[in-house]
C-alpha cells in the first residue's frame, strides 16, 4: 500500500506519497523555518494532509535530523531543530492528520531508501554514508535496519578516527564527521588556500568565502590545491569506511549527500585507504560507490519504513 | 536438543556437549599443536567423537580464531593456524564424525555465548569484546548475530582508532587491537618501565620480561606505573567503545578475555572515555561490564549456534 514519507531537513520539509515500488505519486515541499515547535509541527501536518489528498495511505514516517528515542517516537537531540526535542511527534502529528505516525533518524531513512530502491537494491548488507554539512550513517545488516536498543544506532559520523583530531559538533574530537563532512572540506580548503595562495583555490579564497561546491568545481578543472583537499577528505573517509568494512562485512557502501557530488575525486582515495586498512575477505567483496537516489532517498526510505512491518521490530 | 561446541584456541582445543540451557554435560580438551592441517582436523574430530559418547546431539559448530567464509564453512585467514586455511572444515570434520558441522569465528561464538547465557542474557543488543593477545569482537543487534555478507563481520579489533598508531598484526596501523590488546599492554609496560625504572614495574622489567598478568598484579598492589599502563589501555579501549556505542546503541558491552582480568582497572577509564566521546541517549543507556562466562564462552556460544536456526540465516 502507499505510504507517506516526510523528510525534515535544515532548509526544507518534503512530504511524499510513495508506492510500494518506490515511485513518488505526489510530493510537496515547505521551507523549514526557525519557528516554535508548534509551528513546525503544524507545517509538517499541513504538508502531510496536502500530499495525501486523494490517496489511501497506510501511515507516515517522519525522518528527523537528530537522535531519536524510537520507543517513544521522540527526538532527543536535534542540533538544527532544538524546538522539537522531547516532543512525542507521533502523537502531535497523528492527532492533526488522523494517521499512524512513526519517527526515524534522517540518515537511517536515507539508508533504507537506498537499500530498498537505490544502490542497495536486492542486497542484504549495506552501509550508507551521507556526506553533507555533517556525516550521517545507516546500516542494513541481514536485510534489517540496525537501529539499536533505542533507535539511536547507526551514528557512523560520530565514530572517533583520530582521537586528537578537530572538535566535532557533537562535542567529541576527531569524529569521522569532523574530518570528512562538507564542513571539514570547507575548513581544509581554507587551510590549503592559505598555504597555496597562487592556486585557483587560493585566488578564489582571497575574493570570497570558498564553499564545498567551489572546491569540487575547481578540482574538476584540475586545480591541484582543490584536488588535494578532496583527496585528503577521501583518505579520512576511507579510514572510517575501512573500520565499517571489517565490522559489517557489507556488500556495498553507498556514499550520498551534497558533498558526495565530488564523486570519484573523494571515493577513489577512500577506496585506496580501505584496501590498505581493511582485511580479506571483507575488503575484496565490498563495493564503494555513489548513492543513486539523490535527495529523494529520505522521503523514499521514510515511506518504505512507514509501510514496513520491520518498523515494528523497534524495542 | 544438545549440541557440541568446539573452540580451537592458540593453546588448546576444547569440545563440549552443551544443553539448550547452556549447561556443559561433558567436555574434553586437547593441546593445540603446530601440526599439518590433517593432524589438527583429526584431533578436532577425535575430541568431538570422544565428548559425544552417550549423548544425542543436533550438530557441531567449530569456533576458529580467524576470518571465515561462512557460506563455505572455510577459514580464509588464521594467523595462528595457517594450516587450516582454505579447507572446508564442515566436510572434513563432518565426514570423520558423521555430524552436521558449521564454522564460526571464535569471537563471534564467544559473543553469542555471553548473549545467550552470560552478560547479555535476556537482552537484544550487545557488543562483546575479547581482550586477549588480540582484540576480538562480536555484535548482537536486534537479537541476531551480526555476521555480514560472508560471515567475516564483527572484527571490532580491526577498527582504526589512531591512523598513525602502532602497526597491527593485520597489517594496518592504529587498530583497536594494536592499542588495547594484551600485546599492547606488554608493549606499553616496557615503555613505562623504561621511563620509571624505580617503580615496581621498572624493577621487575630489569629482572625479567614483564607479562600482562604482572602488570595487573602490580597495579592491584598500587604500583602507580602499572596503574598508568592499564589506565592508558582503558582510555584507548574507551575510544573504540565510544564509537561502538554510537554505532550499535547497545544495552551492554561485555568485556572478556585474558587481559580483562585487570577488570575495573581498565574498565573504569574506558567508561570515562565513553562518557566523553559518545552521545545521548546511547551513552546513558549502555552498561560496560565484565563478561561472565570466562573461557567457556567459546564452547557455549558455538554449541548454541550449532543448535540455532539463526545459523541458517548466513547468506
Amino acid at each position: 500500500m502507499n505510504a507517506i514519507g516526510v523528510d525534515i531537513g535544515g532548509t526544507k520539509i518534503a512530504a511524499a506519497v510513495v508506492t510500494p515500488e518506490g515511485n513518488i505519486s505526489s510530493e510537496v515541499r515547505y521551507p523549514t523555518q526557525a519557528a516554535p515547535a508548534n509551528r513546525l509541527i503544524e507545517t509538517v501536518a499541513q504538508a502531510i494532509t496536502e500530499v495525501k489528498d486523494g490517496f489511501e495511505v497506510s501511515g507516515v514516517c517522519v525522518a528527523v535530523p537528530g537522535r531519536i528515542l524510537a520507543s517513544e517516537n521522540k527526538v532527543i537531540s536535534a542540533p538544527n531543530l532544538h524546538e522539537i526535542e522531547d516532543i512525542r511527534l507521533d502523537e502531535e502529528i497523528g492527532r492533526r492528520t488522523g494517521l499512524m505516525v512513526t519517527v526515524e533518524n534522517d540518515a537511517n531513512a536515507a539508508a533504507w531508501g537506498e537499500f530498498r530502491f537505490g544502490a542497495g537494491r536486492g542486497l542484504q548488507h549495506m552501509v550508507s554514508i551521507t556526506l553533507g554539512t555533517g556525516v550521517g550513517g545507516g546500516i542494513i545488516t541481514h536485510g534489517m535496519l540496525l537501529r539499536g536498543a533505542q533507535g539511536a544506532g547507526g551514528e557512523l559520523g560520530h565514530v572517533t578516527i583520530d582521537p586528537t583530531g578537530p572538535r566535532c559538533g557533537c562535542g567529541n574530537y576527531g569524529c569521522l564527521e569532523a574530518l570528512a563532512s562538507g564542513t571539514a572540506i570547507q575548513r581544509r580548503a581554507r587551510e590549503v588556500a592559505n598555504e597555496r595562495s597562487t592556486s585557483a583555490l587560493g585566488r578564489l579564497a582571497i575574493e570570497r568565502q570558498v564553499l564545498g561546491e567551489d572546491v569540487t568545481r575547481l578540482a574538476q578543472e584540475e586545480d591541484d590545491a582543490s584536488i588535494s583537499v578532496l583527496e585528503e577528505t577521501g583518505r579520512w573517509l576511507g579510514i572510517g569506511l575501512a573500520g565499517f568494512v571489517n565490522t559489517f562485512n557489507p556488500e556495498v557502501i553507498a556514499v550520498g549527500g551534497g558533498a558526495s557530488q565530488a564523486g570519484e575525486l573523494i571515493l577513489e582515495s577512500a577506496r585506496k585507504e580501505v584496501q590498505l586498512r581493511a582485511s580479506s575477505p571483507s575488503r575484496d567483496l565490498v563495493e564503494i560507490k555513489e548513492a543513486t537516489l539523490g535527495p529523494e532517498s529520505g522521503v523514499l526510505g521514510a515511506a518504505a519504513l512507514a509501510g514496513s512491518e520491520d518498523r515494528e521490530s523497534v524495542s
